[in-house]
C-alpha cells in the first residue's frame, strides 16, 4: 500500500467530484459555502449508511423512527433555548467587510478564554489581531451575537416566524406526550429521527465537515432518572474494553486509557449504564471503518464524543452521546403549559397516613346555614388542634370547637408518582461519517505494474455492489451479461453493466468507485455456463456457475461469506 | 365488508393519530396548518413507500438518485421562473383580517375565469362575494400576488437570499453538466430525487393533501428531442390498456376511454413514447392500492396526471407526468452562462463543402511586413470574388487582388452537433400517496361477532410486518416468543412482541395498525415446535414449524407466496 499523504483530502475530494460522490451545489451559479450535493454514487452510499443506522437503532434496539417537519414555529425554539442562546460571536472586518467569528480571531491571536468573554471585552481584546481574510490589523470592531438558525415566515402577511430546525431532537421532545401513549406509558422508550438540520454558520470553510445544511441521525431515549444505571442489555458490554480519553487525562495531556464498560461506570468515568451502553455500541459499530493504519483507526471516546481522525481536519466529532437530563422536557412543559411526565406505578402501593376531618354536618348546617357549604370545605382542609380548628371564610375568621367535628387518621395507598424522564441522546453526523468513510476508504496501490486508485469501501456501503462485463460486446457475451445484470436488479442488488473499453480499464473504473465485486462473461462462459468473479481488494478471481451468482454475491455483500472462502474452493 | 361512509376521512385520521401514523406537528404549542408529523408507524410506512419507489426507479429503471440541499440560492429560482411567477392571488378580508385565495373566493361566488383575470379586475369582481371565514360580504379589497416560496438569508449580514426549494427538480437541472459527465455524455439518462419541498400556501386546510412542507419523489429523464418517440423499453407497454381521460373528453364531460399505449401515442392522445411509458408504468405500480370497491380503484390518467379518488377530497392528483421540453435547461443556461448541451455524434460524419482561402504568404509577407499577420487572418475569414477580396485591418480597408491567394472548395466531415435535451418528468407526491394508502386500506368488518377495524395495508408497506404473541406470558412461552422476535430482527423483518392482555385484544391492536401476520406461541409449541401463523385479512390460521418461520414470513411480506398457498397445506 502506498502511504496516504497529507493531501488525501484533495485526492479524495477530486475523486468524489469526478466520479459523482460529492458535487459543489448549484455550481453553475457559483457554489455556496456550507452546502453540497450528493451525486449519484454519494447519495447511494449515504442511503446505505443511513440504512445500516436504521437497521441497528430501529430493528435491533426497537426505537421507532418519526419524521417531523424541518420548519417549526418559534415557540419550540424559545423553549429549547435556541432563540436566545444558539449564537456565535461575530464581528466584521472594517477593511475588507468580511464577517468573522470573533472568538476564532482571538484564538488565532493567542488570546485565551475568548469563548467566555463578554462581547465588549472580546472586542477590546481583538483590536490588535489581524483579519484572517485581508491580513490587516482589525482596530475597533463591534462584537455581536449572531443567531445560527435560519429564519423564515410561515403563511402570508408575515403572520408567524418559523425556523429551520438546528437539530432533529426537538421534534422528539415536542412529541413526548404522543410518544408516551404510543409506548403505552412505559419507560424506557425511544424515538429516532434521520433528517436535515440547518445551522447558518458565519463562514464555513471545511467541505463536508461544517455544513449549513446537514443530515443528522439522532436517538432520544427517555429513561427513569433513578434507573439510568440499569440498562436492560448492559450485560452485552460489561466486559467490552475500549480506549477512553477522559476529562482528567485530557487536562493532563495524557493518552486514552483502556478499560471495560463495567469499570468505567463503577469508577464514575462514564456517568451511567445508559451512556456507557451507547458509547460501546457506537464504538463497536464504527469498526467498519477500521481498515486504516493503526494509529488512525483509533477512536477517542470521552464520556460523550466519538471522534474520528482525519489527516486534513484532525480529530473530528462524528457522534455525540449526551445525557440531556430533564432539561428539554421541563423547558417545553413550562413554555407550553403541557405536563411532560410519566406516571410510575410502585411495585407495591406505599402506605401513608393522612389526617382527615369529618364535620358534624347536622349541627354545623343549622349553625351556619348559607355559609355551611363553605365552612365544610374549609374545615376539611384545616389543621385541627385538640381545642378545635380555625378557619377563614372570605375575610371572616371562625373558630370551630372540637366537638363539632371528628378527626380520623386514615391509612391510604399511594399507587405511584409522576416523574419527568431523563433523555439519553446518541447523535450521529451522517455527512461527517460519509466523509470519513470516503477518506478512510481512499487508497492507492500497484496493479499490473501501474498505480491503481481504489476505494476500499465496505460492500455494505459501496454504491454499486457488483459490476458485470462482457469480455467483448459481441458473440452473445453482451446478452448473457445483460441478463445477469437484470437478474441482480430483480433481487435489488445494484449491478452496473459496462462493455466500454478494455477489460483492465473497466476494472479500474469500478475500483475507483469502490465496487467490491466484478463479473466477467468470457468465451468459457459459453462452454460451461460459469463466469469469473473478481474481488476488488485482492484482485483475485474465481469461476462461479451463473445460477449461483445472485446468492453468492448477495452473501458477499451482506458479509455472510468472505471472498477467501470461495477462493479456497475454486481458484481460476 | 361494511361500506365506508363519507366520514372515512375522520375515521382514518382518528386512527392515524391514535395509533401513531400521523400527528399534528408541535401540538403542545398549537399545531401549524400545512405541517404534519409522521409518527412511528407512519414514518415506517412512508419509508417503505419511498423504498418501493426507489427500487423501481433506481434499481430497475437505472436512474441514480442524487441529493441536493433544500435551500438554494436566488439565481436558481430566478432562472426557473419561480421568483417571478410562482405565486397565488391573495386578498385580505377587511372584516376578520383573514388572508384568502382571491381566485378561490371568486370560484365560490360562481365567478368564472378568475384564474386568468388581472388583479384589479379580480378585486372588482369579488366585492360582492362573502368571506369564507367570517361570512361577511367582502367589499373593496386589494388583490395581490403572494409568492409561495419560503425565503431565508444565507450567511450573516443578510448577505444572500436563499429559498426553500418548491420542487426537487431544479437540483437535477442545475447539476446537468455533472450528470452528463457521470453518464459518459450519452442520452438518454436520468436522475431522481426524493426529499422535502416547500410551498408557503396561503391557507392550507386539507390535512395531508395540501402541505407547506412535503415529500416529493421526482425523476428527470433527459432525452434527445428527436427521439422522444423511441423509448428503448416501450415494447413492454405497447399492448398495455388503461382508461384515459383525455383533454377533449373532459371538455365534453365524457368518461375515460380505454386504449393501448401504442394506440394512444399513434393517435396523438399521449404526446410521445416517453410520456406513455411513464404513464403506463405509474398506472401499473399504483395497482397495489386496487383492493377498493370497483368504482374507486380507478385512475383517471390524462396525458399528464394520475389521480386517486378520495371520498373526502374527490379526485386528487398524486402523480404528475410532464414533458418539460427544454424549458428549464435553456433557462439555466441563459441565467448562468453555462452551456447545457449534449454533443450528439452522427452515425456517419456528414460531408459538407467549405470554401477556404489560402494566401500566397511569400508575396503578401513582403508586401505588408508588420501587418502581414493581420492580413493573413482577415483574408482567411473573407468572402472572395473573382476580382479579389476586400478586408479591413483596424480602420484601413485593403483590396487584395485575386492572384495573391488561392481559393479551394474543400469537403469536410461534420462529426455531430450540440443539442439541448428535453426532459420527461414523473413526479410523485409521497404524502398524498401515504394518505391514499391509509384511506383506501381503512376498513371495518365483523370478527367474533364484534366490529373490527382493520387497515388492509399491503404487506410491502405495513409498518409492523409480523406480531409475535405468547399465549401466556409464562411457562417459557414468553421466552420462545422473544427468541422468535429476535430472529426476525436479525433478518431485518420488523416484528413486534406483545404479551399484554387477552389474545383477541392483541389481534385487534395489530389489525388496526395493518400488521399482516401474527404468530402465537401456545402450549402445542412446547410439544411439536410449531406456532400458529394468522392472516390479518382472512383471520385464518396455519401451524408452521419454528425453523421455517423467517423464510415463510419473509416470502409472504415480499409477496413471493400467498397465505392461501400455505393454507392449502396445513390448516390448523
Amino acid at each position: 500500500m502506498i502511504q496516504c499523504s497529507d493531501d488525501v483530502f484533495e485526492n479524495v475530494m477530486d475523486l468524489a467530484r469526478r466520479r459523482g460522490f460529492i458535487w459543489p451545489t448549484s455550481e453553475c451559479y457559483g457554489a455556496v459555502a456550507g452546502f453540497i450535493d450528493y451525486g449519484p454514487l454519494g447519495a447511494m452510499m449515504k442511503r446505505r449508511v443511513e440504512n445500516i443506522w436504521r437497521d441497528f437503532y430501529i430493528v435491533r434496539e426497537g426505537y421507532y423512527e418519526i419524521e417531523c417537519p424541518t420548519i417549526a414555529q418559534e415557540a419550540v425554539f424559545i423553549a429549547s433555548g435556541h432563540v436566545k442562546g444558539f449564537s456565535d460571536k461575530m464581528c466584521q472586518c472594517p477593511h475588507c467587510r468580511e464577517y468573522l467569528r470573533a472568538d476564532h480571531v482571538a484564538e488565532a491571536g493567542n488570546i485565551t478564554n475568548a469563548s467566555v468573554m463578554k462581547n465588549e471585552d472580546l472586542a477590546a481584546a481583538i483590536t490588535s489581531c489581524r483579519c484572517p481574510a485581508c491580513d490587516t490589523i482589525l482596530g475597533n470592531v463591534e462584537v455581536f451575537n449572531f443567531n445560527l438558525m435560519f429564519s423564515t415566515t410561515i403563511g402570508p402577511g408575515s403572520q408567524r416566524t418559523g425556523y429551520l430546525r438546528p437539530e432533529t431532537a426537538q421534534g422528539m421532545f415536542v412529541d413526548f406526550s404522543r410518544l408516551l401513549r404510543f409506548y403505552r406509558d412505559k419507560l424506557p422508550f425511544g424515538a429516532v429521527q434521520i433528517g436535515k438540520s440547518y445551522r447558518n454558520e458565519i463562514s464555513p470553510r471545511q467541505g463536508m465537515i461544517r455544513l449549513r445544511e446537514f443530515t443528522q441521525a439522532e436517538a432520544e431515549i427517555f429513561v427513569h432518572p433513578n434507573e439510568k444505571n440499569h440498562h436492560p442489555s448492559f450485560q452485552r458490554y460489561t466486559d467490552y474494553r475500549m480506549p477512553l480519553l477522559t476529562f482528567t487525562r485530557q487536562l493532563k495531556c495524557e493518552d486514552p486509557v483502556e478499560m471495560s464498560m463495567r469499570e468505567a461506570v463503577d469508577k464514575g468515568i462514564i456517568a451511567n449504564e445508559y451512556v456507557a451502553y451507547y458509547v460501546a455500541l457506537t464504538h463497536e459499530r464504527l469498526r467498519f471503518r477500521q481498515h486504516l493504519p493503526d494509529e488512525r483507526a483509533h477512536y477517542a471516546t470521552d464520556c460523550w464524543d466519538a471522534e474520528v481522525f482525519s489527516p486534513r481536519f484532525g480529530w473530528v466529532e462524528t457522534v455525540g452521546i449526551a445525557d440531556r437530563t430533564d432539561y428539554d422536557l421541563n423547558a417545553h412543559a413550562a413554555q407550553s403549559g403541557t405536563p411532560m411526565t410519566v406516571f410510575i406505578q410502585y411495585d407495591e402501593p406505599k402506605k401513608t397516613s393522612r389526617r382527615r376531618i369529618i364535620p358534624n354536618m347536622s349541627v354545623l348546617g343549622k349553625q351556619y346555614r348559607t355559609k355551611a357549604k363553605a365552612v365544610f370545605a374549609a374545615l376539611e382542609a384545616a389543621l385541627p388542634t385538640p381545642e378545635g380548628a380555625d378557619i377563614e371564610i372570605g375575610d371572616e375568621k371562625i373558630h370551630i370547637p372540637a366537638h363539632l367535628f371528628e378527626v380520623r387518621d386514615e391509612v391510604i395507598d399511594i399507587r405511584g408518582e409522576y416523574i419527568v424522564p431523563h433523555v439519553i441522546e446518541p447523535s450521529y453526523g451522517i455527512d461527517r461519517m460519509c466523509y470519513a468513510v470516503l477518506e478512510q476508504a481512499f487508497d492507492e496501490d500497484i496493479a499490473d505494474g501501474e498505480k491503481r486508485t481504489v476505494m476500499r469501501l465496505s460492500p455494505k456501503v459501496a454504491p454499486v455492489q457488483v459490476a458485470v462485463f462482457p469480455l467483448m460486446a459481441r458473440d452473445g457475451l453482451d446478452t448473457i451479461a445483460d441478463d445477469i445484470t437484470r437478474t441482480f436488479h430483480k433481487k435489488s442488488i445494484l449491478a452496473e453493466y459496462d462493455d466500454n473499453g478494455a477489460i483492465g480499464r473497466r476494472y479500474r473504473r469500478q475500483d475507483e468507485i469502490g465496487t467490491p465485486f466484478a463479473i466477467t462473461v468470457d468465451y468459457t462462459t459459453k462452454e460451461n455456463n460459469t463466469v469469473t468473479l473478481r474481488d476488488r481488494d485482492s484482485m483475485e478471481q474465481v469461476r462461479i456457475p451463473i445460477p449461483e451468482l445472485t446468492e453468492t454475491v448477495g452473501a458477499l455483500v451482506e458479509g455472510r461469506i468472505t471472498f477467501t472462502s470461495l477462493h479456497r474452493d475454486k481458484t481460476v
